[in-house]
């Protein structure tokens, strides 16, 4: 490591500009920033780490952060600030005793090239085993935990059962559609173009897949896919899939509501017409978030390294090169231009 | 019993019209026939039972029926013929070994004055203690049910928590309100009167109701009668009262999905607009219907019978008195003219 702890440097960051309420976000709406400094210290009695981003997460919950809406899960972010998200970092120096120079850590970092973290019990230890490191913001980190919990804890998967996922290439539907195989179960994915949907058929093992742009209606292109019906549909998107979805679940069919990337406008989104569905087919529709079963996190890594280590999953990574294509980067999520999971590389190592 | 086996009798009939896509139920669309004649007896072989009709349930699910639409859990009225529903019936003539003449049956039966059942394993025989022979189709049959099953079996209640019931004072709101007080629930209903907000609050023992038609802002009414959110949302409506509950629940809180008498266009309802509560709030939105918890069903009679007797809830009911009040009675449903359990009495005994 060439980085002297002590020494003050140059350290580029990633600026939230303002509430976006009611839009998608758009690449200007974050702005770099340059000239800020930074001591790479860990204050004495502080328990703080100053780390090094590697690798920093493009999410799209964050969307939900750039509204000035401060009743959710997780509080909005501040105007004129360094945005925050997952990363993967390096220890530079460490004020306390469970880490120290020279770990590697996920967890939540400023999208900046050097952070101070405070909030230490958030970071995990990342154990060196052959995996890409930027894999610990994907497939072993929080998207990757989403499908899992998801899956398995709110899907009540069965062999044999009808799997549906949308946005099925992204970071989360990508596992889900692996785990469903594995579990047994036919799957069918939906997602944006044709490119992805060809990956989804001959990389990631799905059984069918379509792209959702090239349907006039969603409803007859479930049919056809499900002409039995939904016994679980994984939704990533929200909106008019999960309408046409809710017409054609099984009985006790499960829907697990994971994101709703299609509701541009969260205050007044187009609103579900088939909820009655949910009486019908006596639906179990759930919402949920991966924080919620953090308890099963040890469990998770231990069977997705395994399954990746077997060669039974992959994982696709959109990965760009440097913090300066950060705000490209994230707006592109919620214009499906990611193919995978999307990353930015800040530095190596 | 004044009725001999084999007569022929004059056997007074309620019709259905023809199909009524897309509004509400109005008394012209069910008619009386007279002038039918029916034999008072069960044919040899056939298995089946001869019966008089006592009571007659009136239902908000029958108007499903009333759709020509094959795809739902039960299938739709024939524009023509006689309609069927819950009722309490006694039966004259008997081809079934398990029932015998002068017997007190609950189950479906036609809306006319005498029926030839054939279908009798859907039939329950009444075993005589002291309640009202009506309540087997309210609080005994399966409204009641529904709203045991959807408490204790979806709901997931616990002491303590705050529970919201819509169309609170209707034959199964009035009963989820009653066992969520007995659990030890702080429980609010609503209903669309003041003379109904008034029997909650002093005739069932809701802690707090409110008429939502004099509600500007059903988000505003469900903030001030739950500061602190809600955790069970019992829903008899659906529609723009269950939009303002997704927005009031806390996290993990149950929305129990009954039903939903405000969708008057059933295959172009209004759009349920908060969906997106469901992940920040982690919300669990099940649909049931009673006939999957058939299992408890000796359950159910057992503790709502102790309850009854040992006085802990009440029954209100509102009976219409004749086989021609039929049709008005059951359009009363959907502009909640009803007060309490809606029934019609064909006959007394």
């Amino acid at each position: 490591m060439d980085e002297i702890v002590g020494k003050t440097v140059e350290n580029k960051q990633i600026i939230f500009r303002d509430y976006i309420d009611g839009r998608s976000p758009n690449e200007t709406d974050l702005e770099i920033r340059v000239g800020n400094k930074i001591k790479l210290e860990a204050p004495k009695g502080s328990g703080a780490l100053l780390v090094k981003n590697l690798y920093l997460s493009c999410d799209p919950y964050m969307r939900g952060r750039m509204r000035n809406f401060h009743g959710s899960y997780i509080p909005p972010f501040v105007p004129g600030s360094v945005i925050e998200g997952f990363g993967v970092s390096k220890v530079l120096d460490s004020d306390n005793p469970n880490f120290r120079r020279g770990d590697l850590v996920s967890g939540f970092t400023g999208w900046e090239e050097y952070s101070l973290i405070n909030r230490t019990e958030q970071m995990r230890k990342i154990e060196q085993n052959d995996i890409p490191l930027s894999y610990y913001v994907g497939l072993l980190g929080m998207p990757g935990f989403t499908a899992y919990a998801g899956f398995y804890e709110v899907c009540a998967p069965k062999k044999g059962d009808y799997v549906f996922v949308s946005a099925a290439s992204g970071a989360v539907g990508q596992l889900v559609g692996q785990l469903a195989k594995l579990h047994g179960c036919y799957v069918v994915g939906s997602s944006g173009t044709s490119h992805k949907v060809d990956l989804l058929k001959n990389k990631l093992g799905f059984d069918e897949a379509f792209n959702y742009k090239e349907e006039q209606d969603l409803d007859a292109a479930l049919k056809r896919y499900f002409p039995e019906g939904i016994d679980i549909y994984f939704d990533n998107v929200g909106g008019a899939m999960l309408d046409a979805a809710l017409l054609n679940m099984k009985i006790h069919g499960r829907i697990a509501v994971c994101g709703m990337i299609s509701e541009n406008n969260i205050t007044s989104p187009v609103g579900i017409r088939n909820v009655f569905s949910l009486i019908t087919k006596r639906i179990r529709m759930q919402g949920f978030l991966q924080s919620d079963y953090l308890h099963l996190f040890p469990c998770f890594l231990e069977d997705v390294i395994g399954f990746y280590k077997q060669g039974k999953i992959i994982f696709l990574e959109d990965m760009n090169e440097g913090l300066e294509s950060g705000p490209a980067a994230f707006a592109g999520l919620f214009s499906g231009r990611n193919v995978g999971k999307q990353v930015i590389r800040v530095a190596s190592n």
